[in-house]
């Protein structure tokens, strides 16, 4: 093991690790007490290069599935979140922010409904398997709340569609963005979402059944030989140039939707109720005091960004207006950009910005909006 | 970064973690989203034998604290444990398993009862936090459950008490076994427990202010010279010996505490309530099917068990009675030592098998009691 990591069984390894290993992953990191790859090629910018042309097949069991099955299922998913889920339908896949009781963000996992009693949250870095059991416990709801055996395999990049078509059949390539369906595999009807956490066309297979794991790589992988397919996991450059948030990262619980730039997502007319509503609707009364913006700027490549870098407005470097949490150069862009949570009265586009990196390096950026675009 | 894993927030640094790096940390695992040195001395049997003789100071943050505070916090403290806390007292630290309720385990943290209102949960690997919240905030209990900027760092080995009352005094040499007290520091008075997650004497300063971690760290480690201190983790071989169980290894929720041994934890008779309570009364009942043994095997010293390993009658290698889970060359007892579940038919001591290790080696064996002991 190239990390050294996988020491015990605390931390799980998933149906498809065997395979993962067989490929050269090049170290692992750990996301809800499971191994998640970090890296196959020599450096993130040929992975990514690759993901932006070709097809990649990534291990993203991690994201755990939290069932919510029964009489008060629906109930108790939207108490969950601030998110109107009452038109959501059978088929869709919702993004759903999970606030505390002081809107603090506790998960933002996707939501697959099932069923109208029957609902996925496929989730991010915590347990909120704990955090749904201790809700339906403590108001004594009628629902059954588990971590059943599914491990979503994505195949991400331009030729996904060709693949999983090739695999699963023509109708897998008209599932429109943020779909899913039930399609055949070995005698099995499995979920497959037109998803993904990149900035490339994909899919996600929400592969029930562990014991299916290895066959339903090989089968991607010698189908995926005529599209150049590479093993991949998430990767940073691509995620921060679509300026996807990663829980843990940019959000924690110390962070409301608000800040997060997921007002969209926050249905505060008082219309549903939820966990947090009276937080969040002041928060939003008030107005949030910073919120997340990127930010491109200067120097060498970056280096990763292990810990949080300060912001400050340019020329004045003792004042402290935000941190960046995620970075990477950007061979699109042909700069260092990054994503950071940054106060009020400096988060206006243009904004010139002092970032000091973790080598030390002072370096001079300007505030923009998210995605990020060229003419920024 | 020796294990190239802290590329992001998500995975917190501690107070300490830069005076951990400073002291040549070989890599890092992952506890409550937090990290936990993983090695420092060229081998664990050298950290073994250090541990054994001398003291170590351990960077175990990730041991977060769940604050329990207000009129209902006794209660819930009490709903969320099968063990009695009717007559826990102020300064007392007690074993607590958690169970969900099918009696599953939860996580099995240490509660410091630190006034009749006021408690926390020094955790295992699983997010408690959100358990409790949302138990809490089910149940519509007057109880705030937080997160406290709390990082215990572990003082363990036989020179641990002189060291400690060298910095604070020799009052923290009275403490008891599981019994905590508040000590000076720098104007701020912290807990230190007599406590800590080996097989030796040893002490847990919950430091309060994480910004007083360096100060802390750079104290022992001065006052520390004298006493041959080193930098140190909990040691694998010596928590095997000690027959330590680690959630997520020995237990998961799939476990109940009767199964792991921790039946003197579960007050049974109806005179307490608790979540879980019916499920662990019916299983108590019938009886448990499987439960921790610990076994001796012979062959070279034994690789680290990454995925459980197979327990098999010896002779009848095709027949599934258990798995190991967690195991270690024993210089002690100069043989390999495992921790097993292992089934009811199968668990007498002296009930010879085979175990397959990672290895593929076949090893034969046999199953004794906990802890280990030398005439076994």
């Amino acid at each position: 093991m190239s990390s050294g990591l996988n020491m015990s069984r605390r931390i799980r390894r998933t149906p498809y690790t065997d395979r993962v290993e067989a490929r050269g992953v090049r170290g692992f990191s750990v996301v809800n007490h499971m191994l998640l790859p970090k890296a196959f090629g020599p450096t993130i910018e040929e992975d990514y290069w690759h993901l932006s042309e070709h097809v990649q097949i990534w291990d993203v069991s991690c994201q755990r599935q939290v069932e919510l099955r029964g009489r008060d299922a629906a109930r108790l998913a939207q108490w969950m979140t601030p998110r109107n889920l009452g038109r959501a339908k059978v088929g869709q896949c919702l993004y759903v922010p999970l606030v505390d009781e002081m809107g603090g963000l506790v998960n933002d996992p996707i939501l697959l409904k099932l069923a109208d009693d029957h609902f996925w949250l496929s989730i991010a870095d915590s347990d909120v398997l704990l955090w749904a059991k201790g809700l339906a416990l403590g108001a004594r709801l009628d629902v059954s709340v588990n971590e059943p055996d599914v491990s979503p395999l994505a195949i991400q990049g331009p030729k996904a569609q060709a693949l999983m078509e090739a695999v699963f059949g023509a109708a897998v390539g008209k599932l429109k963005f943020f779909q899913f369906g039930r399609f055949s595999f070995r005698d099995t009807h499995q979920i497959i979402a037109r998803s993904g956490y990149s900035n490339q066309d994909g899919f996600e297979i929400y592969l029930h059944d562990g014991k299916l794991g290895g066959a339903l790589w090989d089968t991607l992988w010698e189908a995926g030989q005529t599209f150049n397919i590479a093993p991949g996991c998430p990767n940073l450059i691509d995620r921060v140039e679509a300026g996807l948030l990663s829980y843990g990262n940019e959000m924690t619980r110390d962070n409301n939707p608000l800040e997060c730039g997921l007002q969209k997502y926050c249905q505060l007319d008082g219309s549903i109720e939820f966990i947090g509503r009276d937080a969040l609707t002041r928060i939003n009364e008030d107005g949030v005091e910073r919120q997340i913006r990127g930010v491109f700027f200067d120097g060498e490549p970056c280096p990763a960004c292990g810990k949080p870098w300060p912001v400050s407005p340019l020329g004045h470097e003792d004042v402290h207006i935000g941190q960046v949490t995620t970075a990477a150069y950007s061979p699109r862009f042909k700069r260092n950009i990054g994503l950071t949570m940054i106060e009020r009265s400096y988060w206006n586009k243009g904004q010139p910005v002092t970032i000091t990196s973790s080598d030390g390096e002072r370096r001079t950026g300007e505030v923009t909006s998210l995605p990020f675009t060229p003419n920024a």
